[in-house]
């Protein structure tokens, strides 16, 4: 049996960059270090964290003083203000593409555009999007979720930074026909094109693909999506203890892929867990 | 035998719009009106203006003094401006859809766009287009062109006015791909989607089509060639003269559409024309 893992199958430059920072802020302020909901969308990272003495808190009223991460995804506008009202020492942790998104969503709907994001509207990197918008904002997951509105005159178009291109060009080729100017920012990350092109070419040589993430990642969900339209057997799991030796019977070849926000210690412990899961299995 | 004419088969408001004026500049000013090019792409018409004095010059060094007459194509940025350094009467008989597009084209590049033009390189009206950019210009005029272009920064998107939607759509979703920024303005005239889209309902329902304009009319070689992919017996014709009996032998239903530069006199006299022809035939 052979265990392949992805070239780019560990975190991305974004949350790498959001772990560092929220391990520095421990080390360097100690107590009272919060972030507001999961740093990352990582149960593992989070729980080293909690170690460390980050705290995950619900909402910035919790906070009665100290110092705040904010998430890779981005925190709401009116969350940053409020944590600066409070004269809170921020570290701001936001995902250098997510910021330049979150920026591009502003400046539009400044300039009079409607603004469309492009993204799943329960997640909370558009959550934050959204926020930044002055005027109107509509949140569309699918090219369909077009198909009643009205148009408009000036129509901008913002996409979350893991979204696919594809749905991304389709959406924005709809607006097109309804509206007389569209001005629309391709803020999607290339790790994560990367990493879903990886995953498909990878979901072809193989018999069994193991999918490695959070089962709150977003991103880690979609690699699952896109390698199971290839391939039946693939599997998403987030620790060692979820492997299951029957997965693994007969089957030569075993892909191995980590979402963006999957560190690389953990997908070197669960490929070590297939290579025992199957010598024991 | 039935003959059914297109509820829009005449001309366009900014075709009527440009004949209007030219007949007016002609009566008021009467000796020295011309116009460089013809004024609009139907023969017919250029005939009557010549008769009433309206001269087609084939450049602006051609014409020492009086009237110029701007097509309704529009004219090149810089023969506009030699108009005015030479003194001419300018009467400017460009389509306003045509104005709107210049304008676009020009303002993206002077926001430091690269401005990709969707339509035939070798039209007046797209040649008028591309000289109203500053900067950097592409003309593509279908998705295959785009393929070995690297892509820009900021890329702005203009069509012809007399583009198919679903062309410029599927150029405009290929350039998201290659750009950080698209800005794309819907320059697409509807006088063009409603004809083509008439043109196609109705070679559905007859036996013969007659496609009535310019044979230097690109948007009537378009009604002609939609036409031809649904019905084999579709004929492009300019005058009268051109019908022939062996195309309406044993025909029930015959459609009749013209181009945006047909006049209804000219849709009138063919249509009569046919009637004629069936019954000698």
């Amino acid at each position: 049996m052979e265990v392949i893992v992805a070239k780019h199958a560990g975190v991305c430059f974004g949350v790498k960059r959001a772990i560092d920072m929220a391990f520095r802020a421990a080390r360097k302020y100690r107590d009272h270090v919060y972030t507001i909901g999961p740093l990352i969308h990582n149960p593992q990272v989070v729980e080293q964290l909690k170690e460390v003495g980050v705290t995950v808190q619900g909402g910035i009223d919790d906070i009665a003083g100290g110092t705040v991460i904010f998430r890779s995804h981005g925190v709401p506008f009116r969350l940053a203000q409020r944590a600066r009202e409070k004269g809170l020492r921020i570290v701001d942790a936001t995902c250098p593409f997510v910021k330049r998104a979150q920026k591009f969503a502003r400046s539009l709907s400044r300039k009079g555009y409607l603004v469309i994001l492009v993204g799943d509207e329960s997640h909370p990197e558009v959550k934050g999007l959204k926020s930044y918008v002055e005027g109107e904002a509509i949140v569309v997951g699918t090219p369909k979720e077009l198909g009643h509105w009205a148009g408009g005159k000036k129509v901008g178009v913002v996409a979350q930074t893991t979204q696919s291109l594809e749905n991304f060009r389709e959406i924005v080729a709809l607006c097109l026909e309804k509206a007389g100017e569209i001005r629309a920012y391709n803020t999607i990350c290339d790790a994560t094109a990367l990493r879903q092109k990886e995953a498909l070419d990878l979901a072809h040589k193989v018999d069994c693909m193991i999918v490695i993430g959070g089962h709150n990642s977003a991103n880690t969900k979609r690699l699952a999506e896109i390698c199971r339209r290839i391939l039946g057997d693939t599997y998403h799991v987030e620790r060692v203890e979820e492997l299951k030796p029957p997965w693994f019977r007969r089957k030569g070849r075993i892909g191995v892929v980590g979402g963006a926000s999957t560190p690389s210690w953990v997908i070197e412990e669960i490929t070590e867990g297939i290579h025992r899961t199957v010598s024991q299995g």
